[in-house]
């Protein structure tokens, strides 16, 4: 590519409200990824973008430019429609691992390629990694291997697809320039969309727990990335969800793999299995298959075959027993009433404290650390009765963990209005 | 300084359209000249701070702040009242030259720290530089004996001052960050206050061959730079001056150092001599002295005796002959009328592309090289007349200047308004 461009004027066009042209965009994405644009460069434009915006088309082409800068999936030779979900993450979000088996079992190919947790939200390959002898890395061989076998996989994302959002992702971390939509929509859609997915199902979690904390910012969110799935000619639809109390009773790997379990063997929290089946049907109908319903894949067992087969292709034994901490502290009811709030964030922080998530790349996990829950927000409660309990291997991890808990419920006498987990749904 | 702060908070505070504390300014610039905030976080910062701006005392501290990461020179034991003089850069602007030893023979000491130029302006030094063994640089113990003997020093600034700002400029300059009038004026006055003169008279050019365009920018700049000199505890005012044509007859090293001997042997273009008459006064005022009038010292040849002296001490030969270029080519007038405008900034490029200036900082520049002006803005010409002479030393150049002075200058019926150089003031 001809050096027809200069970084400071492209920053520029930005700075001053101007629209980038898809050459610029094509030539900067591209040169950063060569490390001819400095990082000192990207960060001023992604401040300039965060500040300033970006319209439809220049994060489309931005996106493309991404997807651009490494190889690209291509599951054509499956002879099976594919189908994936992205969740913006949230606390007990556990959804992809009885998901996955659970659409897999419809008839639709899974290929889920995931990551680990940074900060207060669980990596669903930290959640699996629970189960003795269950692998995360794949070539890309025994991948399309096992989504023909099997029909789903969840593994870590090769480091081929979209290179240039792995390097800006980085510097965005460290930058203060994370929370700009177009940055994530299209950090997250061209990693989806290099994948090689036919389908997609987008997750957008709205609440404390969640990264976008008001309807708004998550409408815009999940308008984006619609827009931006549908311009790469990806059927694309995303389901806003409640985000406020954390999902299902669980925050913590093993934790949430057991209640993982619970769901497809036909029990589990309802919050669970309804997001479950409400994504599944989204990803069956948008991989073009109609004659099947995941409900009852669900409750006939299809999906936990699924299930044992695909953990046992990594690798892991389906059967075992999952790790438990090996120190548990529990937290009661101080009063007789109604639980009214249970702060997700503040569930969240806590797991992470515990031991369940990591504050840096490099800091391992506990797999049996984390919070239980023993009531949802609705629930009736009486003085003295556990609320939560405790889990982790090092106890001197309790008092953090208490106090980032203090303030984060409350026992009152008018139940909460009760709301579906799905809020809204944008296509 | 403890760690008492993180980058990416301090970034976000910004970003957030928030005001930075003391402490987080004190300590992201102490971190920024130490290593420890990255580059890519401050271009990050910068860019927030381009397009959120900052309040006067966020920009009072941060300019502190980069005083206090550097030496201060002082000129107390001088005995004398210091005065300096900063012009914010245009073409032609060689006031400083017959300004430093004219506030000189006024009795107040003109300690005048300098740089090259960057692109179409032309810097001091460069200018000076084309006087036959005139050095630029001198110790501060040669600039301090000078001052005494003397009473005038142009120099270049040693790295020891506000080295914050110089780390910071750098940045700036590759990230699109430059055109932001906090980071313009905290730079700026950063360096005066830390070279310790008591008094500062600010010559804020506005127009086409300037860096403001506009006089409400230049305004801005004038009245934050004002504030922050008073606030230092330095008396400062401003004047704003027309930069819509360049100042003089010349612009080029040689060509301007011939100028300005003219305007110091009582002769010279009006335009140039009014101003120096102007800031000379307003130096010599905010210097305390009320008793002298510098047009007297232009007059009696006062001035040109310090001069002779201040360019000898560097080891220049005042008398010897300047440098003339090798090769000269003439525009001539189109028709018979008046000339309606003569643009600064094409003129400016013109003399930077002959070889007056650099296009980077390791270029070399040419003494002889620029564009001599025969007729100003009002002026009455001939067709056929010569308006502009280029000087070059290698002639392969003329092409592009003519290029960049086509369309740069208009022959009409109607004489132009006449203005003074001085459009405003700020105090």
């Amino acid at each position: 590519m001809s050096q027809a461009f200069d970084a400071v004027d492209v920053i520029r066009t930005k700075r001053d409200r101007g629209r980038l042209s898809p050459e610029q965009i094509d030539w900067v994405i591209d040169a950063y990824t060569q490390g001819e644009v400095a990082e000192e460069q990207m960060s001023a434009l992604a401040m300039a973008i965060l500040l300033n915006g970006m319209d439809r088309e220049e994060i489309s082409r931005w996106t493309a430019a991404m997807i651009a800068s490494g190889e690209r999936l291509d599951f054509s030779s499956l002879g099976r429609p594919t189908a994936d979900k992205h969740s913006t993450g949230g606390v007990g979000d556990k959804i992809t691992l009885p998901l996955a088996p659970l659409v897999a079992a419809c008839g639709v190919a899974v290929p889920q390629l995931s990551g680990r947790g940074l900060g207060h939200t669980g990596g669903t390959l930290d959640k699996l990694e629970a189960i003795p002898g269950w692998q995360a890395a794949l070539s890309t061989e025994a991948m399309l291997a096992q989504l023909r076998d099997v029909g789903a996989v969840i593994c870590a994302a090769g480091s081929g697809l979209a290179p240039a959002d792995k390097k800006l992702y980085a510097l965005r971390d460290v930058t203060g320039t994370v929370e700009a939509i177009p940055l994530i929509a299209s950090s997250i859609m061209s990693k989806k969309v290099a994948e090689g997915t036919g389908a997609l199902v987008l997750d957008v979690k709205v609440g404390s727990g969640a990264f976008m904390k008001s309807l708004d910012q998550a409408r815009e969110l999940a308008r984006t990335m619609v827009d931006l799935g549908t311009d790469a000619g990806v059927t694309t639809v995303a389901l806003l969800t409640d985000m406020s109390t954390p999902l299902g009773l669980t925050a913590g790997n093993a934790l949430e793999v057991r209640e993982s379990v619970e769901v497809l063997d036909g029990g589990g929290p309802a919050d669970v299995v309804d997001l479950t089946i409400a994504l599944a049907r989204e990803m069956v109908a948008a991989a073009g298959v109609s004659d099947v319903d995941p409900a009852d894949a669900l409750r006939d067992g299809r999906a936990m075959d699924v299930w044992r087969r695909m953990i046992a292709a990594q690798g892991g034994d389906p059967s075992a027993a999952l790790p438990v901490a090996r120190e548990q502290q529990v937290i009661e009811a101080d009063a007789d009433g109604v639980l009214t709030r249970l702060d997700a964030l503040a569930v969240g922080v806590a797991a992470w404290r515990l031991g369940a998530g990591r504050a840096r790349k490099e800091d391992t996990v506990q797999a049996g650390a984390g919070v239980e829950l023993h009531a949802k927000p609705g629930d009736r409660v009486k003085r003295g009765q556990p609320l939560l309990t405790l889990h982790t291997d090092t106890p001197e991890r309790f008092a953090r963990a208490q106090e980032t808990l203090a303030g984060a419920w409350e026992v009152g006498t008018d139940a909460p209005e009760r709301k579906g987990i799905v809020l809204e749904e944008v296509r």
